[in-house]
């Protein structure tokens, strides 16, 4: 995907911004987090479509649209036309003839984007919320916004990745983003799980070893729900914890002003001990509520693309 | 039901509305279309209450509430307390004391409202979106609505109805309303998926012998759902098809200014052919853009009957 | 729980009211009920997370919620990251972090808000909306704000709470408002169901001749779905009737100004002959009216606390 109308019109993938792109999102989102107010041109409508469980995302991206707003559609994957066979390209051409201005979709498919996206005639704002084990292009951009918060700059700065780095739509997009932006990726975890295609943004290494050298310490949620009805079945959380778990002790080995990112939800007591989730280095919550505000930025962009900004 | 107050405070079955009513709201909804913007003269309050699967007609109706200013509030069947046995009665008993103004309802049992409104105390408005295989009111202008923009009327125009008609709650509503329009209706599809209660309206003939004259072809959905468990449940879609679906080598016999209806979701490649659903003479699309501006005329009527427009 | 700052932050109990607060709430939900309006000094923002089936109590905050100018967001309990193993305190962190002002909880569990209040950094305002067998605030405040209406007072105010009452967390919660505000509390049903620990509250009696005295009848619900397989699943209801429903016939022993209360939703035919529930001395849908201005009193307390209003 070419650096085009398109990402002014869409955002799917974190591979159509480049680090000038995403550190304007941030900017802008770390006005809305001053207090930036915006007023829309004309009424505009957003409607979640949620494919997948979500808390987090699903009302982060409710909240933006209404600080921003926007009206807010009501849709219940379950009980929608999906459920009679409709394709997702009907759904969304539906929902744009109907008047809505910015879909924001979740989908368990990886790439499901491509189907909306290639030869047709779709002008919807669509933001990708998470697609299977590809991309989720607003978490990315909040851990890059938690990140700089911190730091001021990305320049040297090394940041640990660390956990189910196959499964995870987490890993791949940060790992890229945080390459471009001028930081140094390291990877952690079970061996099984790296993924070699991620060796070009970083090296793999030892918890123990890297950890006191690292700025930014991400870990990654053990995600159940993909690992069921594999060979990973049989995942042990105690051995996990003792291997890759941030654990009290361990955190003691980190450096003084690192930070510790988790997507969320977090499996307390396997990838982190319970007591550092609201401990002071860590940025879990703070993420959280980062996540607003880069998704007010997002939507902001797709509306001024649409002349309603 | 007469043409006495219940039509100004409820929309639920087409009976309700003579040719001259139906012009009304379809010249109402123009107006919407057109720009046409009203103020509220107090907060009012919609809820759509949804006991089957629906992207369009509740995504519509949403839109169609906020656009007139209306709150919306949220409700999910399978989670209200029509699962702890309460009757519909009283769940709308109840909205009505919470202060809600107009109900949206959906039902799979066919003439659900008449136990909602012989000899009760009921005030809400009512709006039927749908009864199982009996009517959908709002489906029907929103028809009506797509062929007078492009005819602008409907004396003499030749409507075809094609397709699964006795489980259709467009196909007895759209025949019934263009006959009192003064066009003349024919109908077409598997003759054992004909009701004979339907030939006051118009003659059953063969697809192909239609097709040419035609200036209207409303293709109906197969809907799978209903089928099952039925003797058609061996249905056989390219065999459908090849009967009566509209294929692109069919729609080379269309007049050049005949359209095509569908009140969708579309079976692709089943009830129509994937290259045309957004073809030219198409007005699958259109049906749901119009779809919004109807509601909004139909929500107008009762709220003005409120006073609270 | 002492009557100090969490009084203002948080209603999870009625232990948490004493008579003034109590009245304080009602009064102010009367000033809602004659018309009073109030202006948020930011934008505020409501969640209603449902773990049961509800629909009066979650529509009702829904509208209060909207009649105080508040944002209300989505949640769907099915669809939460509570299906991936989130506790329900990670799940209301982040709600507030993500900036949420309020959350409104119903849940299966007794006493699940002492997870949420003991040793924690929760900040958002907390509603308890029903805690399994436990408590239901607001639903107490709306049956003392329907009866204050009637009789102006509490004082030898004589109550019968007949049903079901060791499954009831409305029965609890009254009997013991009932009884700070200087009512005389009476019990009925099944003597089975009469929970011991009610009785320094008032005595248990026998229907017929505690009736004609009565001031106010408070029916429970048989809640079905929680007798079932227990002992009572083998419930009978027309044996349920005839010694504990309030009948046509049982009706006319009732004191010309008493009145009717029950929670809904109703079993017509069982604790109620269907011809009494819109009788003129039902007050059943008096309370559902009165609930929505009882939760903007209770809501705007929370928002005030807060300097949003």
């Amino acid at each position: 995907m070419m650096m085009t109308e398109r990402t002014q019109a869409n955002l799917l993938t974190i591979d159509q911004l480049d680090a000038e792109d995403a550190l304007d999102l941030i900017h802008e989102a770390q006005a809305f987090k001053a207090g930036k107010q915006v007023e829309l041109l004309h009424p505009a409508y957003a409607i979640n479509m949620f494919f997948e469980n979500s808390t987090r995302t699903k009302t982060s991206f409710q909240m933006a649209e209404k600080k921003l707003g926007m009206q807010v559609l009501d849709f219940n994957a379950a009980t929608s036309s999906i459920s009679k066979g409709e394709s997702l390209y009907d759904t969304l051409k539906t929902v744009e003839s109907i008047g809505v201005n910015v879909a924001v979709i979740r989908h368990p498919q990886t790439d499901y984007y491509l189907q909306l996206t290639q030869n047709t005639n779709l002008h919807i704002g669509l933001i990708n919320a998470g697609d299977g084990a590809g991309q989720h292009p607003s978490q990315c951009l909040l851990d890059m916004m938690t990140i700089l918060e911190q730091f001021n700059c990305f320049h040297d700065l090394k940041v640990l990745i660390n956990g189910d780095i196959c499964h995870s739509r987490v890993a791949r997009s940060n790992a890229e983003m945080l390459w471009r932006l001028g930081a140094k990726v390291y990877f952690t975890g079970l061996k099984d799980w790296f993924d070699a295609s991620l060796a070009k943004y970083g090296e793999y290494g030892d918890f123990d070893e890297l950890l006191p050298q690292m700025d930014v310490i991400n870990l990654l949620r053990v995600q159940h729900e993909r690992i069921n009805g594999t060979a990973d079945a049989q995942f042990d959380e105690s051995e996990y914890r003792r291997q890759f778990g941030l654990t009290k002790q361990r955190a003691t080995q980190m450096k003084s002003n690192a930070i510790i990112l988790h997507p969320a939800p977090v499996n307390r007591g396997v990838e982190i001990d319970d007591e550092l989730v609201e401990s002071p280095q860590s940025r879990i919550f703070t993420q959280m509520q980062n996540g607003v505000f880069v998704r007010m930025a997002i939507i902001s962009r797709l509306l001024r693309f649409q002349n309603l900004l």
